[in-house]
């Protein structure tokens, strides 16, 4: 697959602000499929880390004040640069805390990509929807709407994570059917998601991005049908999954 | 079992506010049983998050001044909407500052169950005994006194643990000997353990909190026996263990 | 293997202060040779936990200002102690804020072990070589005399983790051809080394450092090479590669 050989060629640098709980496994799926994962936070060096960087993935898991505040100052470094911003927005919905900083992220960064489960997503588009701690409970009646309607006033693509993934710019939805109820039993198959979408996006230009992250999604999904097959629980097919991503077979 | 089937059909929310070593186990075992688990630690948001969330686990492996703060203020909420807090007790005695906190917790917040090893809930209970690091080493010969005393002056359930569980209230202990000894050479069993009593009281009321604790201890060590007969080293066990848990089979 | 004997018997506690990336794989792995790990970093304990340990191992990963003057606590701490300080570059040469850290840790601890990448090491001994993050380009060039300038400036063993793993003093240099390039594949390998390393020092005296450094990478290596040959993927390896480790069989 075109991505999937410019990343192995490229091996692109992508820079992670993410939360303390997947941190690992979203720097072990990136360099899984060839790419080079770093996570730096101090606000001291993020700035010249983004630019030895070829994308930028932002996630709110475990976020804080501070936190944040370094995430804006990599995102703004990236926005100069002019690589690709993924913004995860993690239980943006659950807390208050988490639907500010979504937003104000999206407010003084230029996201290229906006990630979410249903519930986060409808949440941010002004859906009615539920999410408890970070796990949506629902919010997918007008997906399809609430990702165009986010993608429209983020000049971003979107995409929400659920049964069906739903990929999707201002004017249209992909919709990505790949992947196994076992992924939604492994903490962390979210966060990775960004990571893969991130290196997806870091090999191509912003017109291809909607391609790119529907690629990414459909590798991913397949990646853990594959897994799946060979796997008797969620931590075997947690470490089968991140193997089958690492062969890099379409 | 009744509290496994609760879990599944309830999936409570456990909210952690845990340590950077062992958060990804402490939240998959919590997804692997059933439950939804979610780490937040920041101030502005503990005590929304607590809202949404039928247990607390805290655990001080990690700790720093503020980490505390932040967990005592989580707790105060915890007791205010009246679910169980569980506290683990990591490394107390081996620092000033761990049995400090430890106090602090417990003489701010009201706390449901404290749990530790033999060394660390022998010094919270003014015992001699030695805590090298976050190992326990000794602590067992009045383990048992150990544990009901403390038990007595906080009003809460006490899980000791070691070659046997000791689980007990101010009358009486119950003795857990289910379990194998590759779990002692998986970092993270002690933490993870807390996850599961967590999931567990979050289910039922107050008179029933030493009965879910054993039972927990109980489901726990079997998880670890059918594991252990399957694995041929620590990490491959470890992967197993979670798998048991997650088949909630008793 | 005497220090793997000596290991087993004396249980040493080693104390870590390392990034929340591959902060677990760090503890299992030390748990894995049968030393103690503890994980603890806030400022008003380390000096006293310390006290207890045997050896103490820094790492730079996710560095920030606050997190490099506890490490800096800490390493004063041991240097008054006596006990072995490990300190892994991380990332040194990519960002100014790394090179720097490394420098100001050398300059105010006294470090028995410097460990690094080829990039990394080369960047601190001020020759010429590109880190992509915490990846190193390059920079294999003269890395015999890097290793041995650094150790002689700052009268430390030095160790270069690359194809072949260079280990040197002030007047020579070992080197270990063992190793699989499948341990490149994985995130944290080189973190865990510095666990490894640090175990195997905890043991001995300073007269024994080198042999102690070049026996630790000659196990670490042939672990990896027995564990690649019953593994089909990068996680799966991980798995294994510990439990080689925790085998103890030379």
């Amino acid at each position: 697959m075109k991505y999937l050989d410019l990343i192995q060629e490229k091996k692109p640098l992508i820079h992670h602000l993410t939360n303390w709980v997947t941190i690992y496994d979203c720097a072990q799926v990136t360099r899984s499929l060839g790419a080079l994962p770093v996570m730096a936070h101090a606000k001291e060096e993020v700035p010249e880390m983004v630019m030895l960087a070829s994308a930028l993935v932002l996630n709110i898991g475990t976020l804080t004040k501070d936190f944040v505040e370094a995430q804006i100052l990599a995102g703004k470094a990236a926005n100069k640069k002019g690589i690709p911003v993924v913004l995860d927005i993690v239980g943006c919905g659950a807390t208050k805390m988490r639907s500010e900083a979504s937003e104000q992220i999206l407010r003084e960064v230029k996201v290229s990509l906006i990630k979410g489960n249903y519930g986060e997503i409808s949440v941010l588009a002004g859906h009615d929807a539920e999410v408890r701690g970070v796990e949506s409970i629902g919010g997918s009646d007008k997906i399809d709407e609430a990702v165009m309607s986010l993608a429209k006033s983020h000049n971003a693509i979107v995409v929400a994570t659920g049964k069906v993934d739903i990929i999707g710019d201002s004017e249209k939805v992909l919709k990505c059917e790949e992947g196994h109820e076992m992924m939604g039993k492994v903490v962390g198959t979210g966060c990775m998601a960004a990571s893969v979408l991130g290196s997806f996006l870091s090999v191509c230009d912003k017109n291809e991005h909607l391609d790119a992250a529907f690629s990414a999604m459909m590798y991913y999904g397949k990646c853990g049908e594959r897994a799946a097959s060979k796997s008797e629980g969620a931590m075997e097919f947690k470490m089968r999954f991140l193997d089958e991503i690492g062969i890099q077979k379409v």
